[in-house]
């Protein structure tokens, strides 16, 4: 099956069903994407499937898609691609399997930009927030993305107004690279006022979306594209978030992916920091007052010892042992980080990133303060 | 042995030694006060004890120490007496028995007031923070002092400049009652610009101190002094530290007391509060934005519920079954809080919150994020 046919099937299916389509992204598993694109097309597939597809299935604009695509110097990035940010994706196949609701990776990505996905979220940290930001969110934000860029993380968001259009410009005032993952066609300046920001990222960096050229964006779209923020970043920082800001979901996200998730302190008279206020009281996020935390909290400081092992391993996938090596190498009684946990097991730090929500959804390791450990049932008291 | 035999004894013994003195305390409680008092004088006690009372034996200035207290409309108060504030302090006793350095009860209380002590400490909070406090913190300190005092909590603090001053400002500004711990004798105005507030304080509050009259403050005095800070309330909220701030000595003896410790977030680019952030960010400290999660992190929500189990064991001291009925109502997976736990068990919140730092230090019990569990090797996996 050459590459082009499979990408040419994935355009197709990227436009037939709207994302999240489980029973279709199982279907495509199942039976491959050509073969899924067939029977689709043909309507001979299971009932869930049809019910996500049969509205759509007649609309097959795949050609135009890539020929759009190819004008503006972008690209469709199938699985089937080196470029494919597998493991960073791996956390939404296993959320989706456990039956989390943000879980679930995408059937292609649309990109703008010559950089190569998978290698920017090697390093990659996501910086979200509100819209509606107050002057310090702003600063801050900037900041991040700056510092961050200049440590040379890639900076990830979502290109909306507020922070994370501060975050982008900051990544790009350094001279690193960011990445914009949109609720819309990557062709589709959304929102209008960031169209130069948006068509200034893929000079350094990335424009990615799930949805296929000239798709508007949409309110469940964009808590449907939080999830690839979460997912394309080692950790997520909320810079600001009020009580009801959309920022909020990406959080969820990221903690159900086994991400860190990160917020900013602010004043506690600023409304527009009550959402990490309450993400930092709950315990869910970490508290970060600069790049320097962001860098220790996302655990990059031990990222080198692993790199090596990583490589080889994202190459050839993991082997059947990786799965027990991580459990062994899990604390007892103190939690471990997923850095140490690598390097312990020897295992790749994505393979072991992937392992550990998985654990935790069968009860095999739950997260503490300090990182991983196994769950107790099975910490050899589980027949006592 | 009458009861202002006693006090003229602690009198003598609270100038004798410079606080903290373990030996001469572990002295007083195995022989008595009046006892170890003669014994003191005459120079007859162990060497470690004489060690801490040498220099000051001779320098018995108790009867005029007294005087001078009646003449500010103030006293002493001695363990003996009812408003011994038996419960706070009784963390301190436990935590120098675990050989914790900031533990130890003082020998005595000097208080100008007339409130009594442990009826103001039944229901306090520890408000303390930056001499050198910013706009923010000291309008934070105010609210805060204001909101508590108006929820009838008592707000504890040191007097000093900044934040201190604008906790128990609030407090008084709101009809309520506040405690200003000295690291001085009570009859001595420092900070000297604080001593209208110091004067105005015991008309609704008290100003207390373990030093006796006219002593002057010291360095190490204020260190001292801030674990009875700690004691007195049922948690410390630190409003604002900048990263060598005395209050970040606070907020290490409130968590080795077993107490809640809380910061406030505040903007990360004021070094301000640098010190809250750090506390954040360890996990040491639960953030809190308003009054009413400080009353939330201090769990008195629960509190009426078990007033009553409070006062009837207060009075009687703990019956020798209260141990095992606590621990038996610790959480085998899941923390509780004091609160839950002193209903699940029917022993006084007091007395509960005594034993859950000794239960940690033996082992028996943890702290996890919800509250109190038991530690795993006492959960039925010991023998495993």
């Amino acid at each position: 099956m050459s590459i082009d046919k499979v990408r040419l099937t994935r355009a197709y299916l990227s436009r037939v069903a709207e994302p999240p389509a489980p029973a279709l992204a199982a279907f495509v598993d199942e039976v491959g994407p050509v073969k899924a694109a067939e029977l689709v097309r043909a309507g001979r597939v299971p009932e869930a499937v049809e019910g996500q597809t049969s509205a759509r299935r007649g609309e097959d604009r795949a050609e135009q898609d890539l020929r759009r695509m190819a004008e503006l110097g972008g690209r469709l990035v199938v699985p089937e691609d080196d470029e494919w940010p597998e493991w960073p994706f791996n956390a939404l196949t296993l959320a989706a399997a456990n039956g989390l609701k943000c879980g679930l990776a995408p059937l292609a990505l649309w990109v703008r930009g010559k950089a190569n996905v998978a290698e920017l979220a090697e390093r990659a940290v996501a910086v979200v927030g509100s819209r509606d930001a107050s002057g310090y969110g702003q600063h801050i934000a900037t900041e991040f993305g700056y510092g961050l860029a200049e440590k040379g993380i890639v900076v990830v968001s979502g290109a909306a107004y507020g922070i994370d259009g501060c975050a982008h410009r900051g990544a790009l005032a350094a001279e690193g690279s960011t990445i914009a993952v949109l609720a819309c066609g990557v062709d589709v300046p959304y929102p209008a006022g960031h169209a130069n920001l948006i068509a200034r990222i893929p000079e350094r960096g990335l424009v990615v979306s799930e949805y296929p050229p000239a798709h508007t964006p949409a309110r469940h779209r964009f808590l449907t594209r939080n999830r690839l923020i979460a997912a394309l970043g080692d950790g997520t920082v909320v810079v600001e978030a009020g009580r009801r800001s959309g920022a909020k979901n990406t959080a969820a996200s990221t903690t159900a992916l086994g991400r860190v998730l990160m917020a900013v302190p602010g004043p506690v008279t600023s409304a527009s920091s009550t959402g990490c206020h309450e993400l930092l009281r709950s315990g869910q996020a970490i508290a970060v007052s600069t790049v320097a935390e962001v860098v220790e909290s996302t655990g990059r400081i031990g990222a080198d010892l692993v790199e090596s092992t990583r490589q080889s391993s994202t190459a050839i996938g993991p082997p059947n042992g990786d799965a027990v090596r991580v459990h062994e190498a899990l604390g007892l009684t103190t939690g471990h980080s997923a850095e140490v946990i690598a390097v312990e097991s020897g295992v790749a730090l994505s393979t072991v990133r992937a392992l550990l929500p998985e654990f935790e959804m069968a009860g095999l390791a739950e997260r503490v303060d300090t990182g991983w450990k196994r769950s107790h049932v099975t910490a050899g008291c589980g027949d006592a």
